[in-house]
């Protein structure tokens, strides 16, 4: 038995739903931390579990790289060799393929790269991206897209459109376990057409659930806003939408209203390692002097371990003498504040007031007013 | 009120003890993490606390460079603004000092220095340690001593004991709270009959424990033992003696037998740090390649939490990608091993069997065959 997802109500676009996995289930919407390497960065999964968080990233790509996918699948799964123990989901690494753009080529056979580890020359076709997810072993994987930058030419996300879709035909047939729920990702950078012809030729081939792709790749907060409210519409209403690699608050809770119901991005645990917390008032820098002897916790009324347990003139010492347990803390704090958001914003869902919750949280995090 | 020590029970040389302290009880023997900054390196409280250590160290001089011992006093003192909440010692420094030789200069009045963090000239007395720790609020406190190096001749030996008797009364006299204990330091290098003149002085101005200081300053074991030997049998048999800086396990044994009850040392955090794992078998190098596909725990049958959900397969895979994860659960199982290690020999000393567990551990412990 692979995934199911439950709807349990709406808002206006907005919806609360259950993922169940064969690892167990999600509340819908979920903020997922991001584990590339198979490991959230500077927690342990036990650290993971207290913020609340649900389900979690890992890069096939990268494992793929170090240490290997049979190194991984010997030790049991992803799951289990990382000791999540709970839902997962891999990415095949299309992204981080287009990050390391000088270093890869793409056909329609797959792409060409050099390993960003030891620089020799790899291969990476849409079945081996499936291969390598089968052998991991997370709950839901992500078929490799072609991923394009922002700005691109017209002809180019055509062409990155029909890549997509050729590939996530090929994936779908390479795909051999049924416990893993594969997904099909939208591309089509910022054409509303072609982000419609995308979604409909993946929703023909037919998939569990959906992403959207290609999105957060430099293209700014106002056209990432744009793209997911013309995109999630487009998007079977009994399938989870899964929008890929975003992102701040703010783009949650809009992306929330406009009918996503998973998120990813690196923004919490690499703003905690900066020592940037987020609070529903915005951003509090605890390096700065003022909290030097403040007795607060990071986020006033927050029941995560670290405001529990520390003042920010603690966690500030801790950045200034370099102690690896600062960047734990803020990155523990942020995957709280990313859960406890998801959280409220499905209370509100479930009460029908998402409305005026999410005018109010943008209102607060109003990043202007924060020291 | 403040520090009891009761002897529960002896075998040979060996003890059995309860440390009662304001903020808690401690077993004895027992051997206390290093928190330098204020923080176990890569480890929160509540993980030092779960591999069964019963007292953390910091450092007065590092926190009154850094943030400054009135910050920690206006949060509550050390145990609250660390979150430890525990029983903790804290150190003047006089180590510190001495292993900054070349940025400091001593006289009876105290000793000059230049701040490692800013290059500043600072000053610090005996009674200016005693005034910080006061602030800081730790348990235990140490005066400051004047510790030399190996080799050292014996006039300078002989100044070391006599200024460190003379700034042990000056502290006693300094020393303002009833709920701290303040110990006296044995000096005198290798020379027996200066460490039983140090001794003796320490004794007659009276203090409710003693270290045995400037050891572990480049004598190596053989003479490290020696020391301890030749010392701790000098203390009063009803107070605590505490073995300064020491050390691997093999000399935590000897010393134990020698009649040691504390031991402080950074060996199992940093070599956590550096994947060098203890085991009751050697060394194991988590880094190595053998361990590439070890579904093994780090040592088997151990109770940590890195043991009871880690392979060596993952913890290994951490080290190479960069992932602090991997520090935290090496320097987490190193701190559980050391814990156990006392408790192991603590109920050996309780059965009357300490002899022979020393002996069998020791051989197990021989490095020669590990991975």
């Amino acid at each position: 038995m692979g995934l199911e997802f439950e709807l349990v109500a709406t808002d206006g676009a907005a919806r609360a739903g259950v993922l169940k996995t064969p690892h167990g289930e999600v509340k819908t919407p979920t903020f997922m931390p991001v584990g590339t390497q198979g490991a959230v960065k500077c927690l342990s999964p036990e650290q993971v579990r207290s913020t609340g968080s649900g389900m979690v990233l890992a890069n096939a790509y990268h494992l793929m790289i170090r240490p290997g996918a049979h190194v991984v699948a010997g030790a049991g799964g992803v799951q289990r060799w990382t000791g999540w123990n709970g839902p997962m989901l891999t990415d095949s690494g299309g992204y981080q393929l287009f990050s390391l753009a000088e270093l890869a080529s793409v056909s329609d056979e797959g792409v060409e790269f050099r390993s960003h580890v030891d620089g020799s020359r790899l291969f990476m076709s849409p079945e081996d991206a499936i291969r390598v997810q089968n052998a991991l072993g997370a709950d839901i994987i992500m078929p490799l897209d072609d991923c394009v930058g922002f700005p691109v030419e017209r002809h180019r996300a055509e062409e990155s459109v029909r890549r997509t879709s050729l590939w996530a035909g090929r994936s779908k047939a390479a795909h051999a376990r049924e416990d893993q729920a594969l997904f099909g990702i939208v591309q089509g950078s910022t054409f509303h057409d072609l982000r419609r012809r995308s979604a409909q030729e993946l929703i023909e081939t037919g998939f569990p659930g959906y992403a959207v792709g290609g999105v957060s790749v430099g293209e700014g907060t106002t056209l990432i806003r744009e793209i997911v409210e013309a995109t999630a519409g487009l998007l079977p209403e009994d399938r989870p939408r899964y929008l890929m690699g975003v992102g701040p608050p703010e783009d949650l809770i809009i992306s929330v209203a406009a009918g996503i119901d998973m998120f990813d991005c690196v923004v919490p645990t690499r703003n905690g390692r900066n020592g940037w917390a987020f609070t529903a008032d915005g951003t509090v820098k605890v390096k700065n002097s003022p909290h030097a002897r403040s007795t607060l916790p990071i986020e006033k009324g927050c029941d995560c371990f670290a405001c529990r347990n520390f003042t920010r003139s603690y966690v500030r010492h801790l950045f200034n003498a370099r102690e690896m347990l600062g960047m734990t803390l803020v990155s523990l704090h942020n995957l709280r504040f990313f859960a406890r958001l998801m959280e409220r914003a499905r209370d509100a869902i479930m009460d029908g007031a998402f409305d005026s919750f999410a005018r109010e949280a943008l209102a607060r995090l109003d990043d202007t007013k924060s020291p």
